[in-house]
C-alpha cells in the first residue's frame, strides 16, 4: 500500500473496512461516496506509520455515532464532523496535527480519511478496535488507559455538545441518551490522544490489512470457491488469522429492533443443502454464531456475513431474507483478547453467556 | 427587606419560594437546610438591585434540573453547583461577578443562595420566571432574547457536560435526555448573561416576593381564616395581584408519572361540606385548575396549593391523599402574559386546550 490514500482505492478500502466491521460500523457505499468526494476535492491522504508520529503530536478522532440503520437514511457531512473536531481542538486549546479512526467499518473507517483529506492532516494507519464494536469504552485507546473524554457530539443544526466524564463507560452512558435526542446518528469525536498515546494504544495497520481485504474481495470471481481468496488472505494478515467460514445458507428469518441509540437483533441462517441452523446476534455488531445451538464464534472474534456469490460484507442492516451467504469469521487483534479486554469487549461485555475462545481451525 | 440574606431569612424565603414556585421547583425543607448550612459557613450573601448591577458583569445562573420526587431523595451538593458554573465560566472564559436565579421555587431560588454564599458573590434579586415552570424555554431570558446555551449540566461523579444550541428549546431538547443519564436530576448552570442583558430580561424584586410571602404564611395563626393574610399580600404585591383562594377541599385522589425527566400528574380535590370536584394538573408544576370541568385558573398564572390549617405550600411531591388544602391563585408577572410568552409558557405550550384568560377576581 503507498503512502497515500488516493480515489482509486476507497472502492477497495470502503469493502475491506465493512468486512472488518463485523456488520456494523456503516455502510461501506455512503463511505465510499463521502470519501471519494472528499479526496476528488481536497486529493489524497497521506498514511502515517506509529514510527512517524511524534510524541506531542495531537491526534483527533472522528465517528458517526448511533444505529447504523439510520446512518443509511441520514447523510453525515464532513460540515458536521468539523464542528465535533474543532469544539473539542478548542476545548483542549491544541489544534489537531493527525487524525485517526476510533473503528474500522464502512463508514467509520471512511469519515477519517474524507475528514483528513478536507482539512489536509495526515491520517495514522490504525484504530481503536481492529473492527468495530458499538459501544465508546470498547477501544484499544481505553484498554491502554487513554481518557475517552472530554469528547464532542455534533448534529446536522451546527449544535453540538462537549462530555467530561471520569471514566470511557460514564462517557457512552451520558452520550449514548443524546444520539437519540441528536436524531439517531451524530458526529462525535472522542479519545483526543497525544502522539505518545497513540503508539502505546493503536491497533496499527488496519486501514493496510482494509485495503488487502477489499482487494481479495474484488478478486473473488477468479476462484473456484469465491470465499477462498478472502480466507487465505485473513489467514496470512497477522493482525487476524483463523480465519474460515463459519457457516454458508440461506436467510430465513430476521429480528431488528432499533432502540435505545442501536440496532439489536439475530439474523437466522438455514443450510441449503443440509438441515443445520446457524444464528447470529447482533449489537449493530455481530456477537456471535449458534449452529444448532452449539457456539462457533464469539466476540471479540471477528464475524462477517458475506454473500455467497460476491464476497462482499452485508451489514447489519443490509440483511435480507432470502439472501445466500457466508458466515466468516477470524481472530481478534490480540490486544482484544487479553483478560482486561475480554472484560470490556468479550462476552459477558453484551450480556451473553458465553466464555471467549477463539474460532478453532477446522 | 435588608441588602443582605441571612440565616434569620431563610425559612420564610424558603417558605414562599415554595409557595410562588406553583408546586415545583423543588421542596423548601430541602432549599432551607442547604441554604442555612450555607449561610452559617460563608456568611450572608449580599443582594443586588437591578440598578446596581454593570453593564459588563458576568451573571451566572445555577439551578437544579429533574423531576422534584428524585431531587427529595437525592440531594443536592454546592460541590455538584461548582462543577456546573466553573465549567462554564471556563468554557466562557468570563469569572461570575454575580448570580441569579433561573426560576422561584424551594431549591431552585435556596440553591443560587447558597452558591453565592459560598463564591461570595451577590445574588441579584430576581429570577427568570417569577415562578417556576419545567422547561428550559420557559424563562422572560428567553423571552428577552438571552441564549440559553451555552450551558453546562453536572453530577455527583464530577462528571459534567457543556450543551451549545441554536435555541433554547434545542438546549431544553438535548438536555433533558442527559438529566435521565445524570441520575435523573443534575446542576445545571445556563443563560449566561451580561448585567445589560440581566437588567432587560430578568423578573426583579422576586426575592423579596419571596421572603414577603413566605412571612405572610408564618403570620396565619393570627387569623380567622389561615389563608386572608397570604391572599392580601399577594393582592398587594405589584408583580402578582389578583389573588384568591380558587377552591377549598380534601384530596381524594392522585395521580403521578414520572418519566422523561419530569413528574407529570394530577390531584383530585373534593369539597369538605358540598358537591363541587376540582382538578389540578401538574407537569412539576401546577398548570391548571379545573372545578366541575370549568376552567379557574391556568398557567402561566400561579396555582399553588397550600395546606388549610397551616398555609403552608405542598409541593407536587408533597401531595397526599386525605390532605386538607386551598387552592390559590394568583395572576403571572405581566411579562408572562404577553402574546409572545404564551406561546412559550401558555396553555397550548403543554398541550392543554384552554385559552389563558387571567384569574378573575370574584
Amino acid at each position: 500500500m503507498p503512502d497515500f490514500i488516493t480515489v482509486e482505492m476507497i472502492d477497495d478500502l470502503a469493502t475491506g473496512a465493512a468486512f472488518l466491521g463485523t456488520g456494523g460500523g456503516g455502510d461501506p457505499y455512503i463511505g465510499a461516496l463521502l470519501c471519494r468526494a472528499a479526496l476528488e476535492e481536497f486529493g489524497p491522504v497521506r498514511l502515517m506509520e506509529p514510527d512517524n508520529i511524534s510524541d506531542e503530536a495531537a491526534v483527533y478522532t472522528i465517528a458517526g455515532m448511533g444505529a447504523p440503520t439510520i446512518l443509511v437514511e441520514k447523510l453525515m457531512s464532513l460540515e458536521d464532523a468539523d464542528i465535533a473536531v474543532r469544539a473539542l481542538e478548542h476545548h483542549l486549546g491544541k489544534p489537531a496535527s493527525a487524525i485517526i479512526a476510533a473503528e474500522i467499518g464502512g463508514i467509520n473507517s471512511m469519515l477519517p480519511i474524507a475528514y483528513a483529506a478536507m482539512r489536509g492532516l495526515p491520517l495514522i494507519d490504525g484504530d481503536g478496535m481492529g473492527r468495530a464494536f458499538p459501544s465508546l469504552q470498547m477501544t484499544s485507546f481505553n484498554l491502554g488507559g487513554v481518557a475517552c473524554a472530554p469528547m464532542t457530539m455534533a448534529d446536522e443544526w451546527g449544535d453540538h455538545v462537549i462530555i467530561q466524564a471520569s471514566t470511557a463507560q460514564r462517557a457512552e452512558d451520558l452520550s449514548r441518551p443524546l444520539v437519540a435526542a441528536l436524531g439517531a446518528s451524530a458526529m462525535i469525536s472522542c479519545y483526543p490522544m497525544t502522539g505518545r498515546e497513540v503508539r502505546s494504544s493503536a491497533v496499527f495497520g488496519t486501514m493496510h490489512a482494509a485495503y488487502a481485504v477489499g482487494q481479495a474481495i474484488r478478486d473473488h470471481s477468479s476462484l473456484d470457491k469465491p470465499t477462498d481468496g478472502l480466507i487465505k488472505l485473513l489467514n496470512d494478515l497477522p493482525l487476524y488469522g483463523g480465519a474460515r467460514c463459519l457457516f454458508e445458507g440461506k436467510i430465513t428469518a430476521l429480528e431488528r429492533d432499533t432502540t435505545r441509540g442501536w440496532v439489536f437483533g439475530q439474523c437466522t441462517i438455514a443450510q441449503l443443502q443440509g438441515d443445520e441452523v446457524a444464528v447470529v446476534s447482533f449489537q449493530n455488531e455481530n456477537l456471535s454464531v449458534l449452529v444448532d445451538g452449539q457456539l462457533r464464534a464469539v466476540v471479540p472474534d471477528l464475524i462477517s456475513i458475506v454473500d455467497s456469490e460476491t464476497c462482499l460484507p452485508i451489514t447489519t442492516e443490509g440483511l435480507r431474507y432470502g439472501q445466500r451467504v457466508c458466515v466468516i469469521g477470524c481472530h481478534a487483534p490480540r490486544v482484544l483478547q487479553t483478560e482486561q479486554a475480554l472484560k470490556v469487549m468479550g462476552p459477558s461485555a453484551f450480556g451473553l453467556p458465553h466464555i471467549y475462545e477463539p474460532i478453532k481451525q477446522q
